[in-house]
């Protein structure tokens, strides 16, 4: 498959690509025009074409898209199918939510096991993932190929965790902490979840309504 | 304050601005070039010159930024003055950590009540905030000014419990169903929190990251 260096932006757009082709297929449809799809997700047919442009030729002319072949390519290309593994540190309320609501199985992850530096928890399972102590994450590191770290340990521990993570190989982290745990050159991928930034913008769009009906 | 039509973009940059400014503001620091704030942010010195210029003059010539100044012009442009008021709906896991963890108020949002259908919750004060019963939701939006409504109920109540907002009049969800809430074109505001966007944009870091290891 043709690669080339693509924007930040295709790539957040790509997730909302496979949710929309995930429907279509849901839905029987099999075949869908980058107009239709576009009006559908509220994007210009020309953005569409582009953003696929970036990864090669999906689309037929005067055919449109195959949706199944569409979402397997675009699937594949977020490394859905390359068997990824995570683990979980802080089984607290987010961690809970994920670990019982959110199936990484459905993305290609496989969560193999969460910690926790309660004894409370330390031993149970839930939702099927067994919580182990803090002090077994490093062997669990060493023993266990494990690509990337779910972190949503409380803000005070984030700093800390996240240098003890770094210091035992992991070089992806899924930050739920809301505390930015790197600078921006580090070698260490980190994806941020920052509730606040959608909450924010989400203010902004609210105050652009308020504004346009004064 | 000059005002143009902002890109997405510069919009979903502008928290981003924030924390970092609240950073600096917090280790004493007045003033920051454009140089220097680029590089604690991974932007160029002339994407935040022009990000800012989007809503008017912040920095002078040789002086570069004052962070209290521009951290309060940030904030106003997100509307983190203007009062606004949140209602959450679900008081599950995410509901919860929410309540306890995320601090409404530090972005300006006061979070009036929470609403649940389990009789279980209703009634009772989590983190200062009181749970009603779901029933008297509607009463509540009439009653009450509510900018938002923090979505945060089970996958399948997420549809339902949509409609019956927007028959309420509300026009703003922060939604965390992961559900797709309304067609593009709708009226209503929907920011939606997809914890799978954010893991398969990490994915595709990982895989990038591989693939150049190779």
């Amino acid at each position: 498959m043709k690669k080339e260096k693509i924007s930040n932006n295709v790539i957040r757009r790509l997730p909302r690509y496979l949710r929309k082709l995930d429907e279509l297929k849901t839905a029987g449809i099999n075949r869908i025009s980058s107009t239709e799809l576009g009006q559908q997700l509220g994007f210009t047919p020309s953005q569409i074409r582009q953003d696929f442009n970036c990864f090669g030729e999906f689309g037929q002319q005067g055919y449109g898209y195959n949706v199944p072949l569409l979402r397997e390519q675009i699937a594949s290309i977020l490394g859905m199918d390359r068997g990824y593994t995570a683990v979980l540190i802080g089984v607290g309320h987010i961690g809970r939510a994920l670990v019982d609501n959110f199936c990484f199985q459905e993305w290609g992850f496989n969560l193999l096991q969460a910690f926790d530096v309660d004894p409370g928890l330390v031993g149970k399972d839930v939702s099927g993932v067994h919580i182990s102590p803090m002090e077994a994450l490093p062997d669990f590191l060493k023993n266990n190929k494990v690509d990337i770290v779910v972190l949503a340990v409380p803000r005070d521990a984030a700093l800390p965790t996240a240098e003890m993570l770094i210091d035992n190989g992991v070089n992806a982290i899924w930050n739920f902490t809301n505390v930015e745990l790197v600078e921006p050159d580090s070698k260490v991928i980190v994806e941020n979840v920052h509730f606040s930034d959608s909450l924010l913008a989400l203010s902004y769009f609210v105050s652009d309504r308020y504004d346009s009906q004064k």
